[in-house]
């Protein structure tokens, strides 16, 4: 078989075997197939698309570049969740926690931002001393101890994945459906976990900008998750507006923290504790949702969700006095709030347009390799509905350098949208995506 | 503006400007942008196509991105002939010593073959000696001296089309309509010549498998060359047999010879009156076609032709002796003719078939760093529409390896096929493309 062949087969439209999608992965994983050649073969993927069965086989290939993890020795069942990426998503802090306090193992490995999607990893680096770099010994031995890791991905799992999205950040070829729900599934079927809910983001902050492309993603990693006999439900949920007030690495931790500890935005809460209830049915530990639910908010009321966290963030070395008291995380020099231009009522806030002003600040990352500032971001005070009043905080910057604070402030005022009548507010969810 | 940016564009179908193709082509040929960059926007540009307009400004660039031979104070007016690349096409041979015989200068950069078409310099260097590295210096020194030089193409012209051929080569995207003229006409155009007949081939021994496709290129590259300042005649000539009887380097060398000396196969000499003509109309030799063929096929009888090839062989170094008594050529060590299988018409000599065996035999290249045999190949004994009787012979192979003879064999007698009633002939030529 040869590369050429596997490209050319791609390029006129045709549909790849098993065989040939291994053969690509395999080659480009071990060295074998160079980087201009997958560049290519990237390129008419995302031009000819992929079927079902080679969206598989792809995912299944770059599974199977590395290790596999396996957790059936550490414990009975464990699950995951992963969100496709959205701006100000801190959800993995409260619910993780939470669910594993309810006694179902939660198993998380976790990436880094790119864009103006934030990283959970980059968010728990926030807490100095916190380790995302465990071996799998450390990742299996904590799991059976506290039943609970949040890390970063270890280079050894799905390999393959790590250096196709390198090739693809550079080759303009990120947002091709095939090639997202591969580079997704691949890690999460690498990384054992038995069931996952998949919080798949639409709207202006979200790869995904409509939602029926948000449903075609989430119905294609359902199906796919369930023919590698994996439990997966997905829940389409909007990133139009940001979710929760703050958007940043450490102030996004002291909001988990104070979801917590029952404070924090309304939205957010209700949107953990939706995907805890979806966890906490998966693994048995309620029948139905009303059970879930209940459960869930009685876990976050009892302090049980919080002493978990607690617990998580000293088993990986992190300094508990920052968490404690959150004054002690990275801190911003400026902060300084915007009035409201007007009254009004709220008619948008681009989620993308906070996200830029967030990597405009140093918050995030255009390259793999930027070093990010996790002190600054943003703290936007209303939500899509509400109604403000002129020269009211609308917003609040944190930021590291005068410059940058003008900037953030004119992409962060352009966000946000008025009008003179009622709006009605954003949902949280638009479909739950089952088998 | 960043690579990715203009990938993105084309990858979306957008027209780029022509600041973006010449960002591109400079940054690639410079090193700045990378080759998995560059196989992503081929890719692209293959799977979205290009406008007139961007096909120029791609030639151009290329064109460019290394020195531009300027032949104007070397002689008054030069005219160049290229062919898109045929099975059995030696035209070069003996139209160029026969034009330059006429009094017009002709220069000439060919290049090697690769896949089943041959190349020029590929057959001259079978004559020991030849050389076909001339210098810029040597190019300009021995067509003021002797009006006619064939040459390899040095590195400095359009390397930019090197290095993306190369990269082509590998990444399956060597079949564009776009690519492919910019990568002739970059060429040319770098080469200097005032004028240039393009002999457009199509059928099963081209790349342009439709008279349709063979059509739309031929009319692009006259434009283009209007455009550039040139003037350019397209031909639109048949490849679904080979051209003429002999298939490999020195033995296209030696039917070359025979046709300068009057002898060699009928198709294969109205072949090349019929480009010689055109060169010469171009130049202002012949007021009109008729004029031009009687003083094409006047040049071949008086010898003068023939003496202008002698001429052309000493001064670029081949022993003459060789081309005297060309039994001195590289020779095959085993010659074995093959009896035809039935009597009837021939019906098809497919020429794509052909070209595989002599690749087969070692004399061709799949890749462009593989050495070549040059002493190899296959001699047809008929042509499309020709009685044959059973039992003669039908072609000959000329190999030196008993394995390799055999597989060629096959191929090649699968390439014949026969019919009980009476069969057309091909034409040599479908239609002449003039702006």
């Amino acid at each position: 078989m040869h590369a050429t062949d596997v490209i050319a087969k791609k390029r006129d439209g045709g549909e790849l075997s098993r065989e040939e999608v291994e053969f690509f992965v395999q080659g480009y994983t071990q060295g074998d197939i160079p980087d201009y050649q997958a560049a290519a073969w990237l390129m008419a993927v995302y031009l000819q698309g992929m079927t079902d069965e080679e969206t598989k086989y792809l995912t299944l290939a770059m599974a199977h570049s590395g290790d596999m993890l396996d957790l059936k020795d550490t414990v009975p069942f464990a699950v995951d969740k992963h969100s496709t990426g959205g701006v100000g998503d801190k959800v993995s802090l409260v619910v993780s926690p939470l669910v594993a306090a309810c006694g179902m193992p939660v198993a998380k490995m976790t990436g880094r931002g790119l864009g103006f999607s934030g990283g959970t990893v980059d968010k728990l680096e926030s807490i100095p001393g916190y380790r995302t770099d465990l071996s799998e010994a450390e990742f299996k031995a904590q799991l059976r101890r506290i039943g609970l890791v949040l890390t970063g991905q270890t280079a050894e799992f799905a390999p393959a994945d790590g250096k196709l999205y390198a090739l693809r950040d550079v080759t303009a070829t990120v947002s091709s459906l095939p090639l997202i729900i591969s580079s997704v599934m691949s890690k999460k079927l690498a990384a054992g976990a038995d069931a996952m809910v998949l919080d798949v983001k639409t709207g202006k902050g979200a790869f995904m900008k409509t939602l029926e492309d948000a449903e075609t993603l989430a119905e294609a990693m359902v199906r796919l998750g369930s023919e590698a006999g994996r439990r997966v439900v997905a829940l389409i949920s909007d990133m139009n507006q940001p979710l929760g007030w703050a958007i940043g690495n450490a102030l996004e931790v002291r909001e988990a923290i104070n979801t917590l500890h029952e404070g924090g935005p309304a939205d957010f809460r209700e949107h953990c504790m939706v995907v805890a209830a979806e966890m906490l049915m998966m693994g048995g530990k309620a029948s139905d949702t009303n059970a879930a639910l209940t459960l869930a908010m009685e876990t976050l009321s009892s302090g049980a969700a919080w002493r978990k966290f607690r617990e998580l963030v000293e088993a990986q070395g992190g300094d508990v006095r920052c968490i404690e008291e959150p004054e002690r995380l990275p801190k911003a020099q400026l902060i300084e709030p915007a009035p409201a231009p007007r009254s009004g009522y709220l008619a948008a806030i681009d989620a993308a347009y906070i996200g830029m002003a967030v990597m405009e600040l140093g918050g995030g990352r255009k390259k793999k390799s930027d070093p990010i500032d996790r002190s600054v971001g943003v703290i936007v005070h209303y939500k899509v509905g509400d109604l403000v009043q002129k020269d009211t905080p609308l917003f609040t910057i944190h930021a590291n350098d005068e410059g940058r604070l003008a900037e953030a402030r004119e992409l962060v005022l352009a966000a946000h949208s008025f009008s003179d009548t009622p709006v009605q507010r954003l949902p949280l969810f638009y479909r739950r995506v089952a088998e």
